[in-house]
């Protein structure tokens, strides 16, 4: 907490709100909370105080620190668990958008351990929109890869990946098996692939996007519609990723 | 709806599904509305039929029809509004994200009227953060802008833009007449400027916020801090965006 005019005042283990001063004491207990984690004294994905203990340190009842706590999750910079208290969030990574976007080399290149698991593949007709993109006809089979995508084991994104088909049969175990689309390419022959385009809107999440991505309910999604080619400038992979928008900033250079 | 072996055909008042073909009830609903939208067959503001009337339609349950509701409201392509029913969306503006983004050129483009409105004008000492971008010192006076940017009357977009001074200074009063940035950066000799760089997170808006650009409360916005330079590469136009995450898709070419 700083010790300034401005924010709680820490004294021994009972911090003593500026009281009447025109902020309300919720308020005071989340900026003095943010100024920590801004500050670094909370570390990311450290676990805070619970409830009761930040009551009794700040000398309010319980009502007031989940105020704090709530706005402090609504600025994006803590998250509560069910039944598993309150973490620091992790500082958004910073993932550039462009022609050569990589889950694996943005990740890896922050720092963290990227790995992507294969929750379900399946053979579908392909819908008007992913054939499009895709240029297949429509109801031609397509492979159809549901992922999750996650740095240190936290995730970021979750999505659902189209290819054509005969050309990336056998393609789903491939990536089960490396973790990463790039890697599974690669033993199909694509060495080298690029982003047509990227299409990105904004959304709350849904009970069960937000369960897969362990986000509370109603965080928010960035949605990611992008459509990758290999080096002949044939559509490769069709995709729609829901990332937590508490956890990554995308970057356009211009 | 299609009248072909794919989707659901419609038989006079009742539509019949393609029963035991493969593919879920709920999801050749989802796909025959979703056709009918694209095709301008339900126009956009238009309100879909009651859950009652579509179930009746389909021969299907309400939870069915519901499932199929939901996904088409999780394509962005209908707004479900709580009492009021189902409704389809007005399409989302495609905004391009590159380095010659324009509002004002964009929104007339679509084929609707661009207008940005002054909000208010201030010269205050550069934050550190600005400061940087902008490459002046910390404290030094900058023009600060707060606007808001409509197409055809509806606001898309709130934004805080600062500019450094003395070079710019009379802007306010030049854009409060020109209701573009690009107008009244050409009354400034600026004939010509690039993005240097957009970042991009998305969050819940606040109730300001929301107010500000029409949206119900905790709709979700995007947040797009981005770095005008002139030819010289001399920055000119440090600005951070709010947009209505229902009313614009960005679009980043690879």
């Amino acid at each position: 907490m700083s010790a300034g005019g401005d924010g709680p005042v820490t004294d021994g283990a009972v911090t003593i709100l500026a009281r009447g001063e025109g902020l309300a004491a919720w308020r005071q207990i989340a900026d003095g909370l943010s100024a920590d984690i801004e500050a670094g004294h909370l570390a990311p994905g450290s676990q805070l105080p619970t409830e009761a203990a930040l009551a009794a340190r700040f000398g309010v009842n319980r009502h007031t620190v989940r105020r704090a706590l709530a706005a402090l999750a609504e600025r994006g910079l803590v998250r509560a668990t069910q039944g598993r208290g309150t973490f620091v969030e992790t500082p958004r990574l910073a993932y550039p958008i462009g022609r050569r976007t990589r889950f694996s080399e943005i990740v890896s290149k922050a720092g963290r351990e990227a790995w992507g698991d294969l929750l379900a593949a399946e053979t579908v007709p392909a819908d008007p929109a992913t054939a499009e993109a895709l240029r297949i006809g429509p109801g031609d089979p397509m492979l159809e890869l549901q992922t999750i995508h996650r740095a240190d084991g936290t995730p970021l994104s979750t999505a659902r990946t189209c290819l054509p088909l005969p050309r990336f049969a056998g393609f789903a175990a491939a990536y089960a098996g490396l973790g990463s689309l790039t890697r599974a390419y690669a033993e199909f022959g694509v060495a080298d692939y690029t982003r047509l385009s990227t299409r990105i809107h904004a959304r709350p999440a849904a009970a069960d996007e937000a369960a897969r991505l362990d986000l509370a309910p109603g965080r928010v999604l960035i949605v990611l519609s992008s459509v990758n080619v290999d080096a002949a400038g044939v559509p490769i992979q069709a995709t729609r990723s829901l990332f937590a928008a508490d956890r990554v900033e995308l970057v356009v250079e211009g």
